[in-house]
């Protein structure tokens, strides 16, 4: 079903969110593509996993970890145009939602520049795969209406944090927030919220070896050597309060099998 | 696999993220929760041909469509209470992604209140399948660095759209915003966002019949007609840029035929 879908009208390139680890939270949509992909050009944030998907293709390591990329953009671009060039069925899969800090700008760019066609298949981003790990939803009726997803990479000139001047939504997220978590602290009191404002770390979200820690802003800098080498997502704010007593169940499931998808009648 | 993993610890509700809309945009884990539900509770925005995938189950409408709903939300709380006190293995399908606007906290404490347990399959919400139906990544690098989720439902004293009170994020994604598309272009120029300020609309993404539509904020009135009583996303800011010529493939798949899973040794 996939590959039929997928070739009326041929798309040169199917750029397919992977989610945030855990193979299972992949959609359905992107398995499809997988399965009928010729190659594969991959981050280091997508589950080795899903490569069980798609043997019959040619997995290229294009090495890309969030904004930390080892690969160059620009060779990942050049890569991408090349294959897809060459008439292969190309899949480009990337950690997350790839509409949100995955560059995927310059990689639709390139393809436009060179003529070749793409789709984009959504997926689950960080944000979202954090909270549901933690059961605190991102938006509260009444008191929680805006959710705001940025980052904590990019940094000044003194190597702290850029975030916007002002506190304005009521749950902020922020990705790939494992190295700075102590100057983000820092940085959002500066910003006018409160030291108690609740903080929610969650690494591995969805993965079975998930981690989930809860802080205050002041005290955020203790989650960085528990969190640390992991991909982490800050939640702070509305979002990242407790609901109550919690019976929620642990860590959820991560398949240890492939599975496989079959046309029934 | 599914089933066993869910059994063990027996977990009372599976909150599922349907996705925006069509049905393979559900992540297989949600799907793998859908194959073993003895009673599925879902929203009047999730896609009936997801059905397919669990006969065997009770199939609940519960009625919700985003904040108007027309079953009360106590009246899904004690349903989905009820349900799972009895011991049935229950999955609450919610569109999008059930951790933003899809109070969940109110079922989730409903849950907690009668020691019930529970865990939240994320999913794909509505910003990031509008921005992959239109291709125009939601963050863009060095100048979208940041995008806010909200609400245009929300009205004040006047029956005019909250906002909150200053423009912040580079980018701004408005959910259920359908009926209040004219009210939103004013109120955000009155926010401080330029009426030249491009503003994407895309109802019913990921789908078939999706519609993606291209606006200033000054004429995003000229949107309410043609997307008229469908799932409206709006996207406005850096976000909603284009990125040059397109050549982008024509509306994604949707599944005609359901698909099985099955375990491979």
């Amino acid at each position: 079903m996939g590959a039929t879908r997928w070739d009326a009208p041929r798309t040169a390139v199917s750029f397919v969110s992977a989610g945030p680890g855990a193979a299972d939270l992949i959609t359905l949509r992107g398995l499809q593509r997988l399965q009928s992909a010729e190659v594969v050009l991959f981050d280091a944030l997508t589950d080795p996993a899903l490569r069980a998907w798609a043997p019959q293709a040619t997995w290229v390591d294009v090495g890309k970890r969030g904004f930390c990329d080892s690969t160059g953009q620009a060779h990942i671009n050049a890569l991408l145009v090349r294959w897809a060039a060459q008439g292969s069925r190309v899949v480009r899969l990337k950690g997350g939602d790839a509409s949100i800090f995955g560059r995927l700008e310059e990689e639709i760019e390139a393809l436009q520049a060179a003529g070749l066609s793409y789709e984009v298949v959504p997926g689950v981003t960080a944000a979202v795969a954090a909270a549901a790990a933690a059961g605190r939803p991102l938006t509260r009726r009444g008191r929680g209406r805006s959710v705001c997803l940025t980052t904590a990479v990019a940094t000044d000139h003194n190597g702290q944090p850029q975030l916007r001047d002002s506190r304005s939504a009521d749950t902020e997220v922020f990705y790939m927030a494992g190295r700075q978590l102590a100057a983000l602290g820092r940085r959002l009191q500066q910003a006018g919220w409160p030291a108690d404002t609740p903080a929610l770390v969650v690494s591995r979200a969805g993965c079975a070896d998930q981690l989930i820690t809860d802080h205050v802003l002041s005290g955020l800098a203790q989650a960085a050597l528990l969190h640390s080498g992991r991909p982490t997502v800050v939640t702070v704010g509305v979002g990242a309060q407790t609901l109550g007593q919690a019976t929620r169940a642990q860590s959820p499931a991560e398949p240890t099998t492939p599975v496989r998808l079959e046309l029934t009648p």
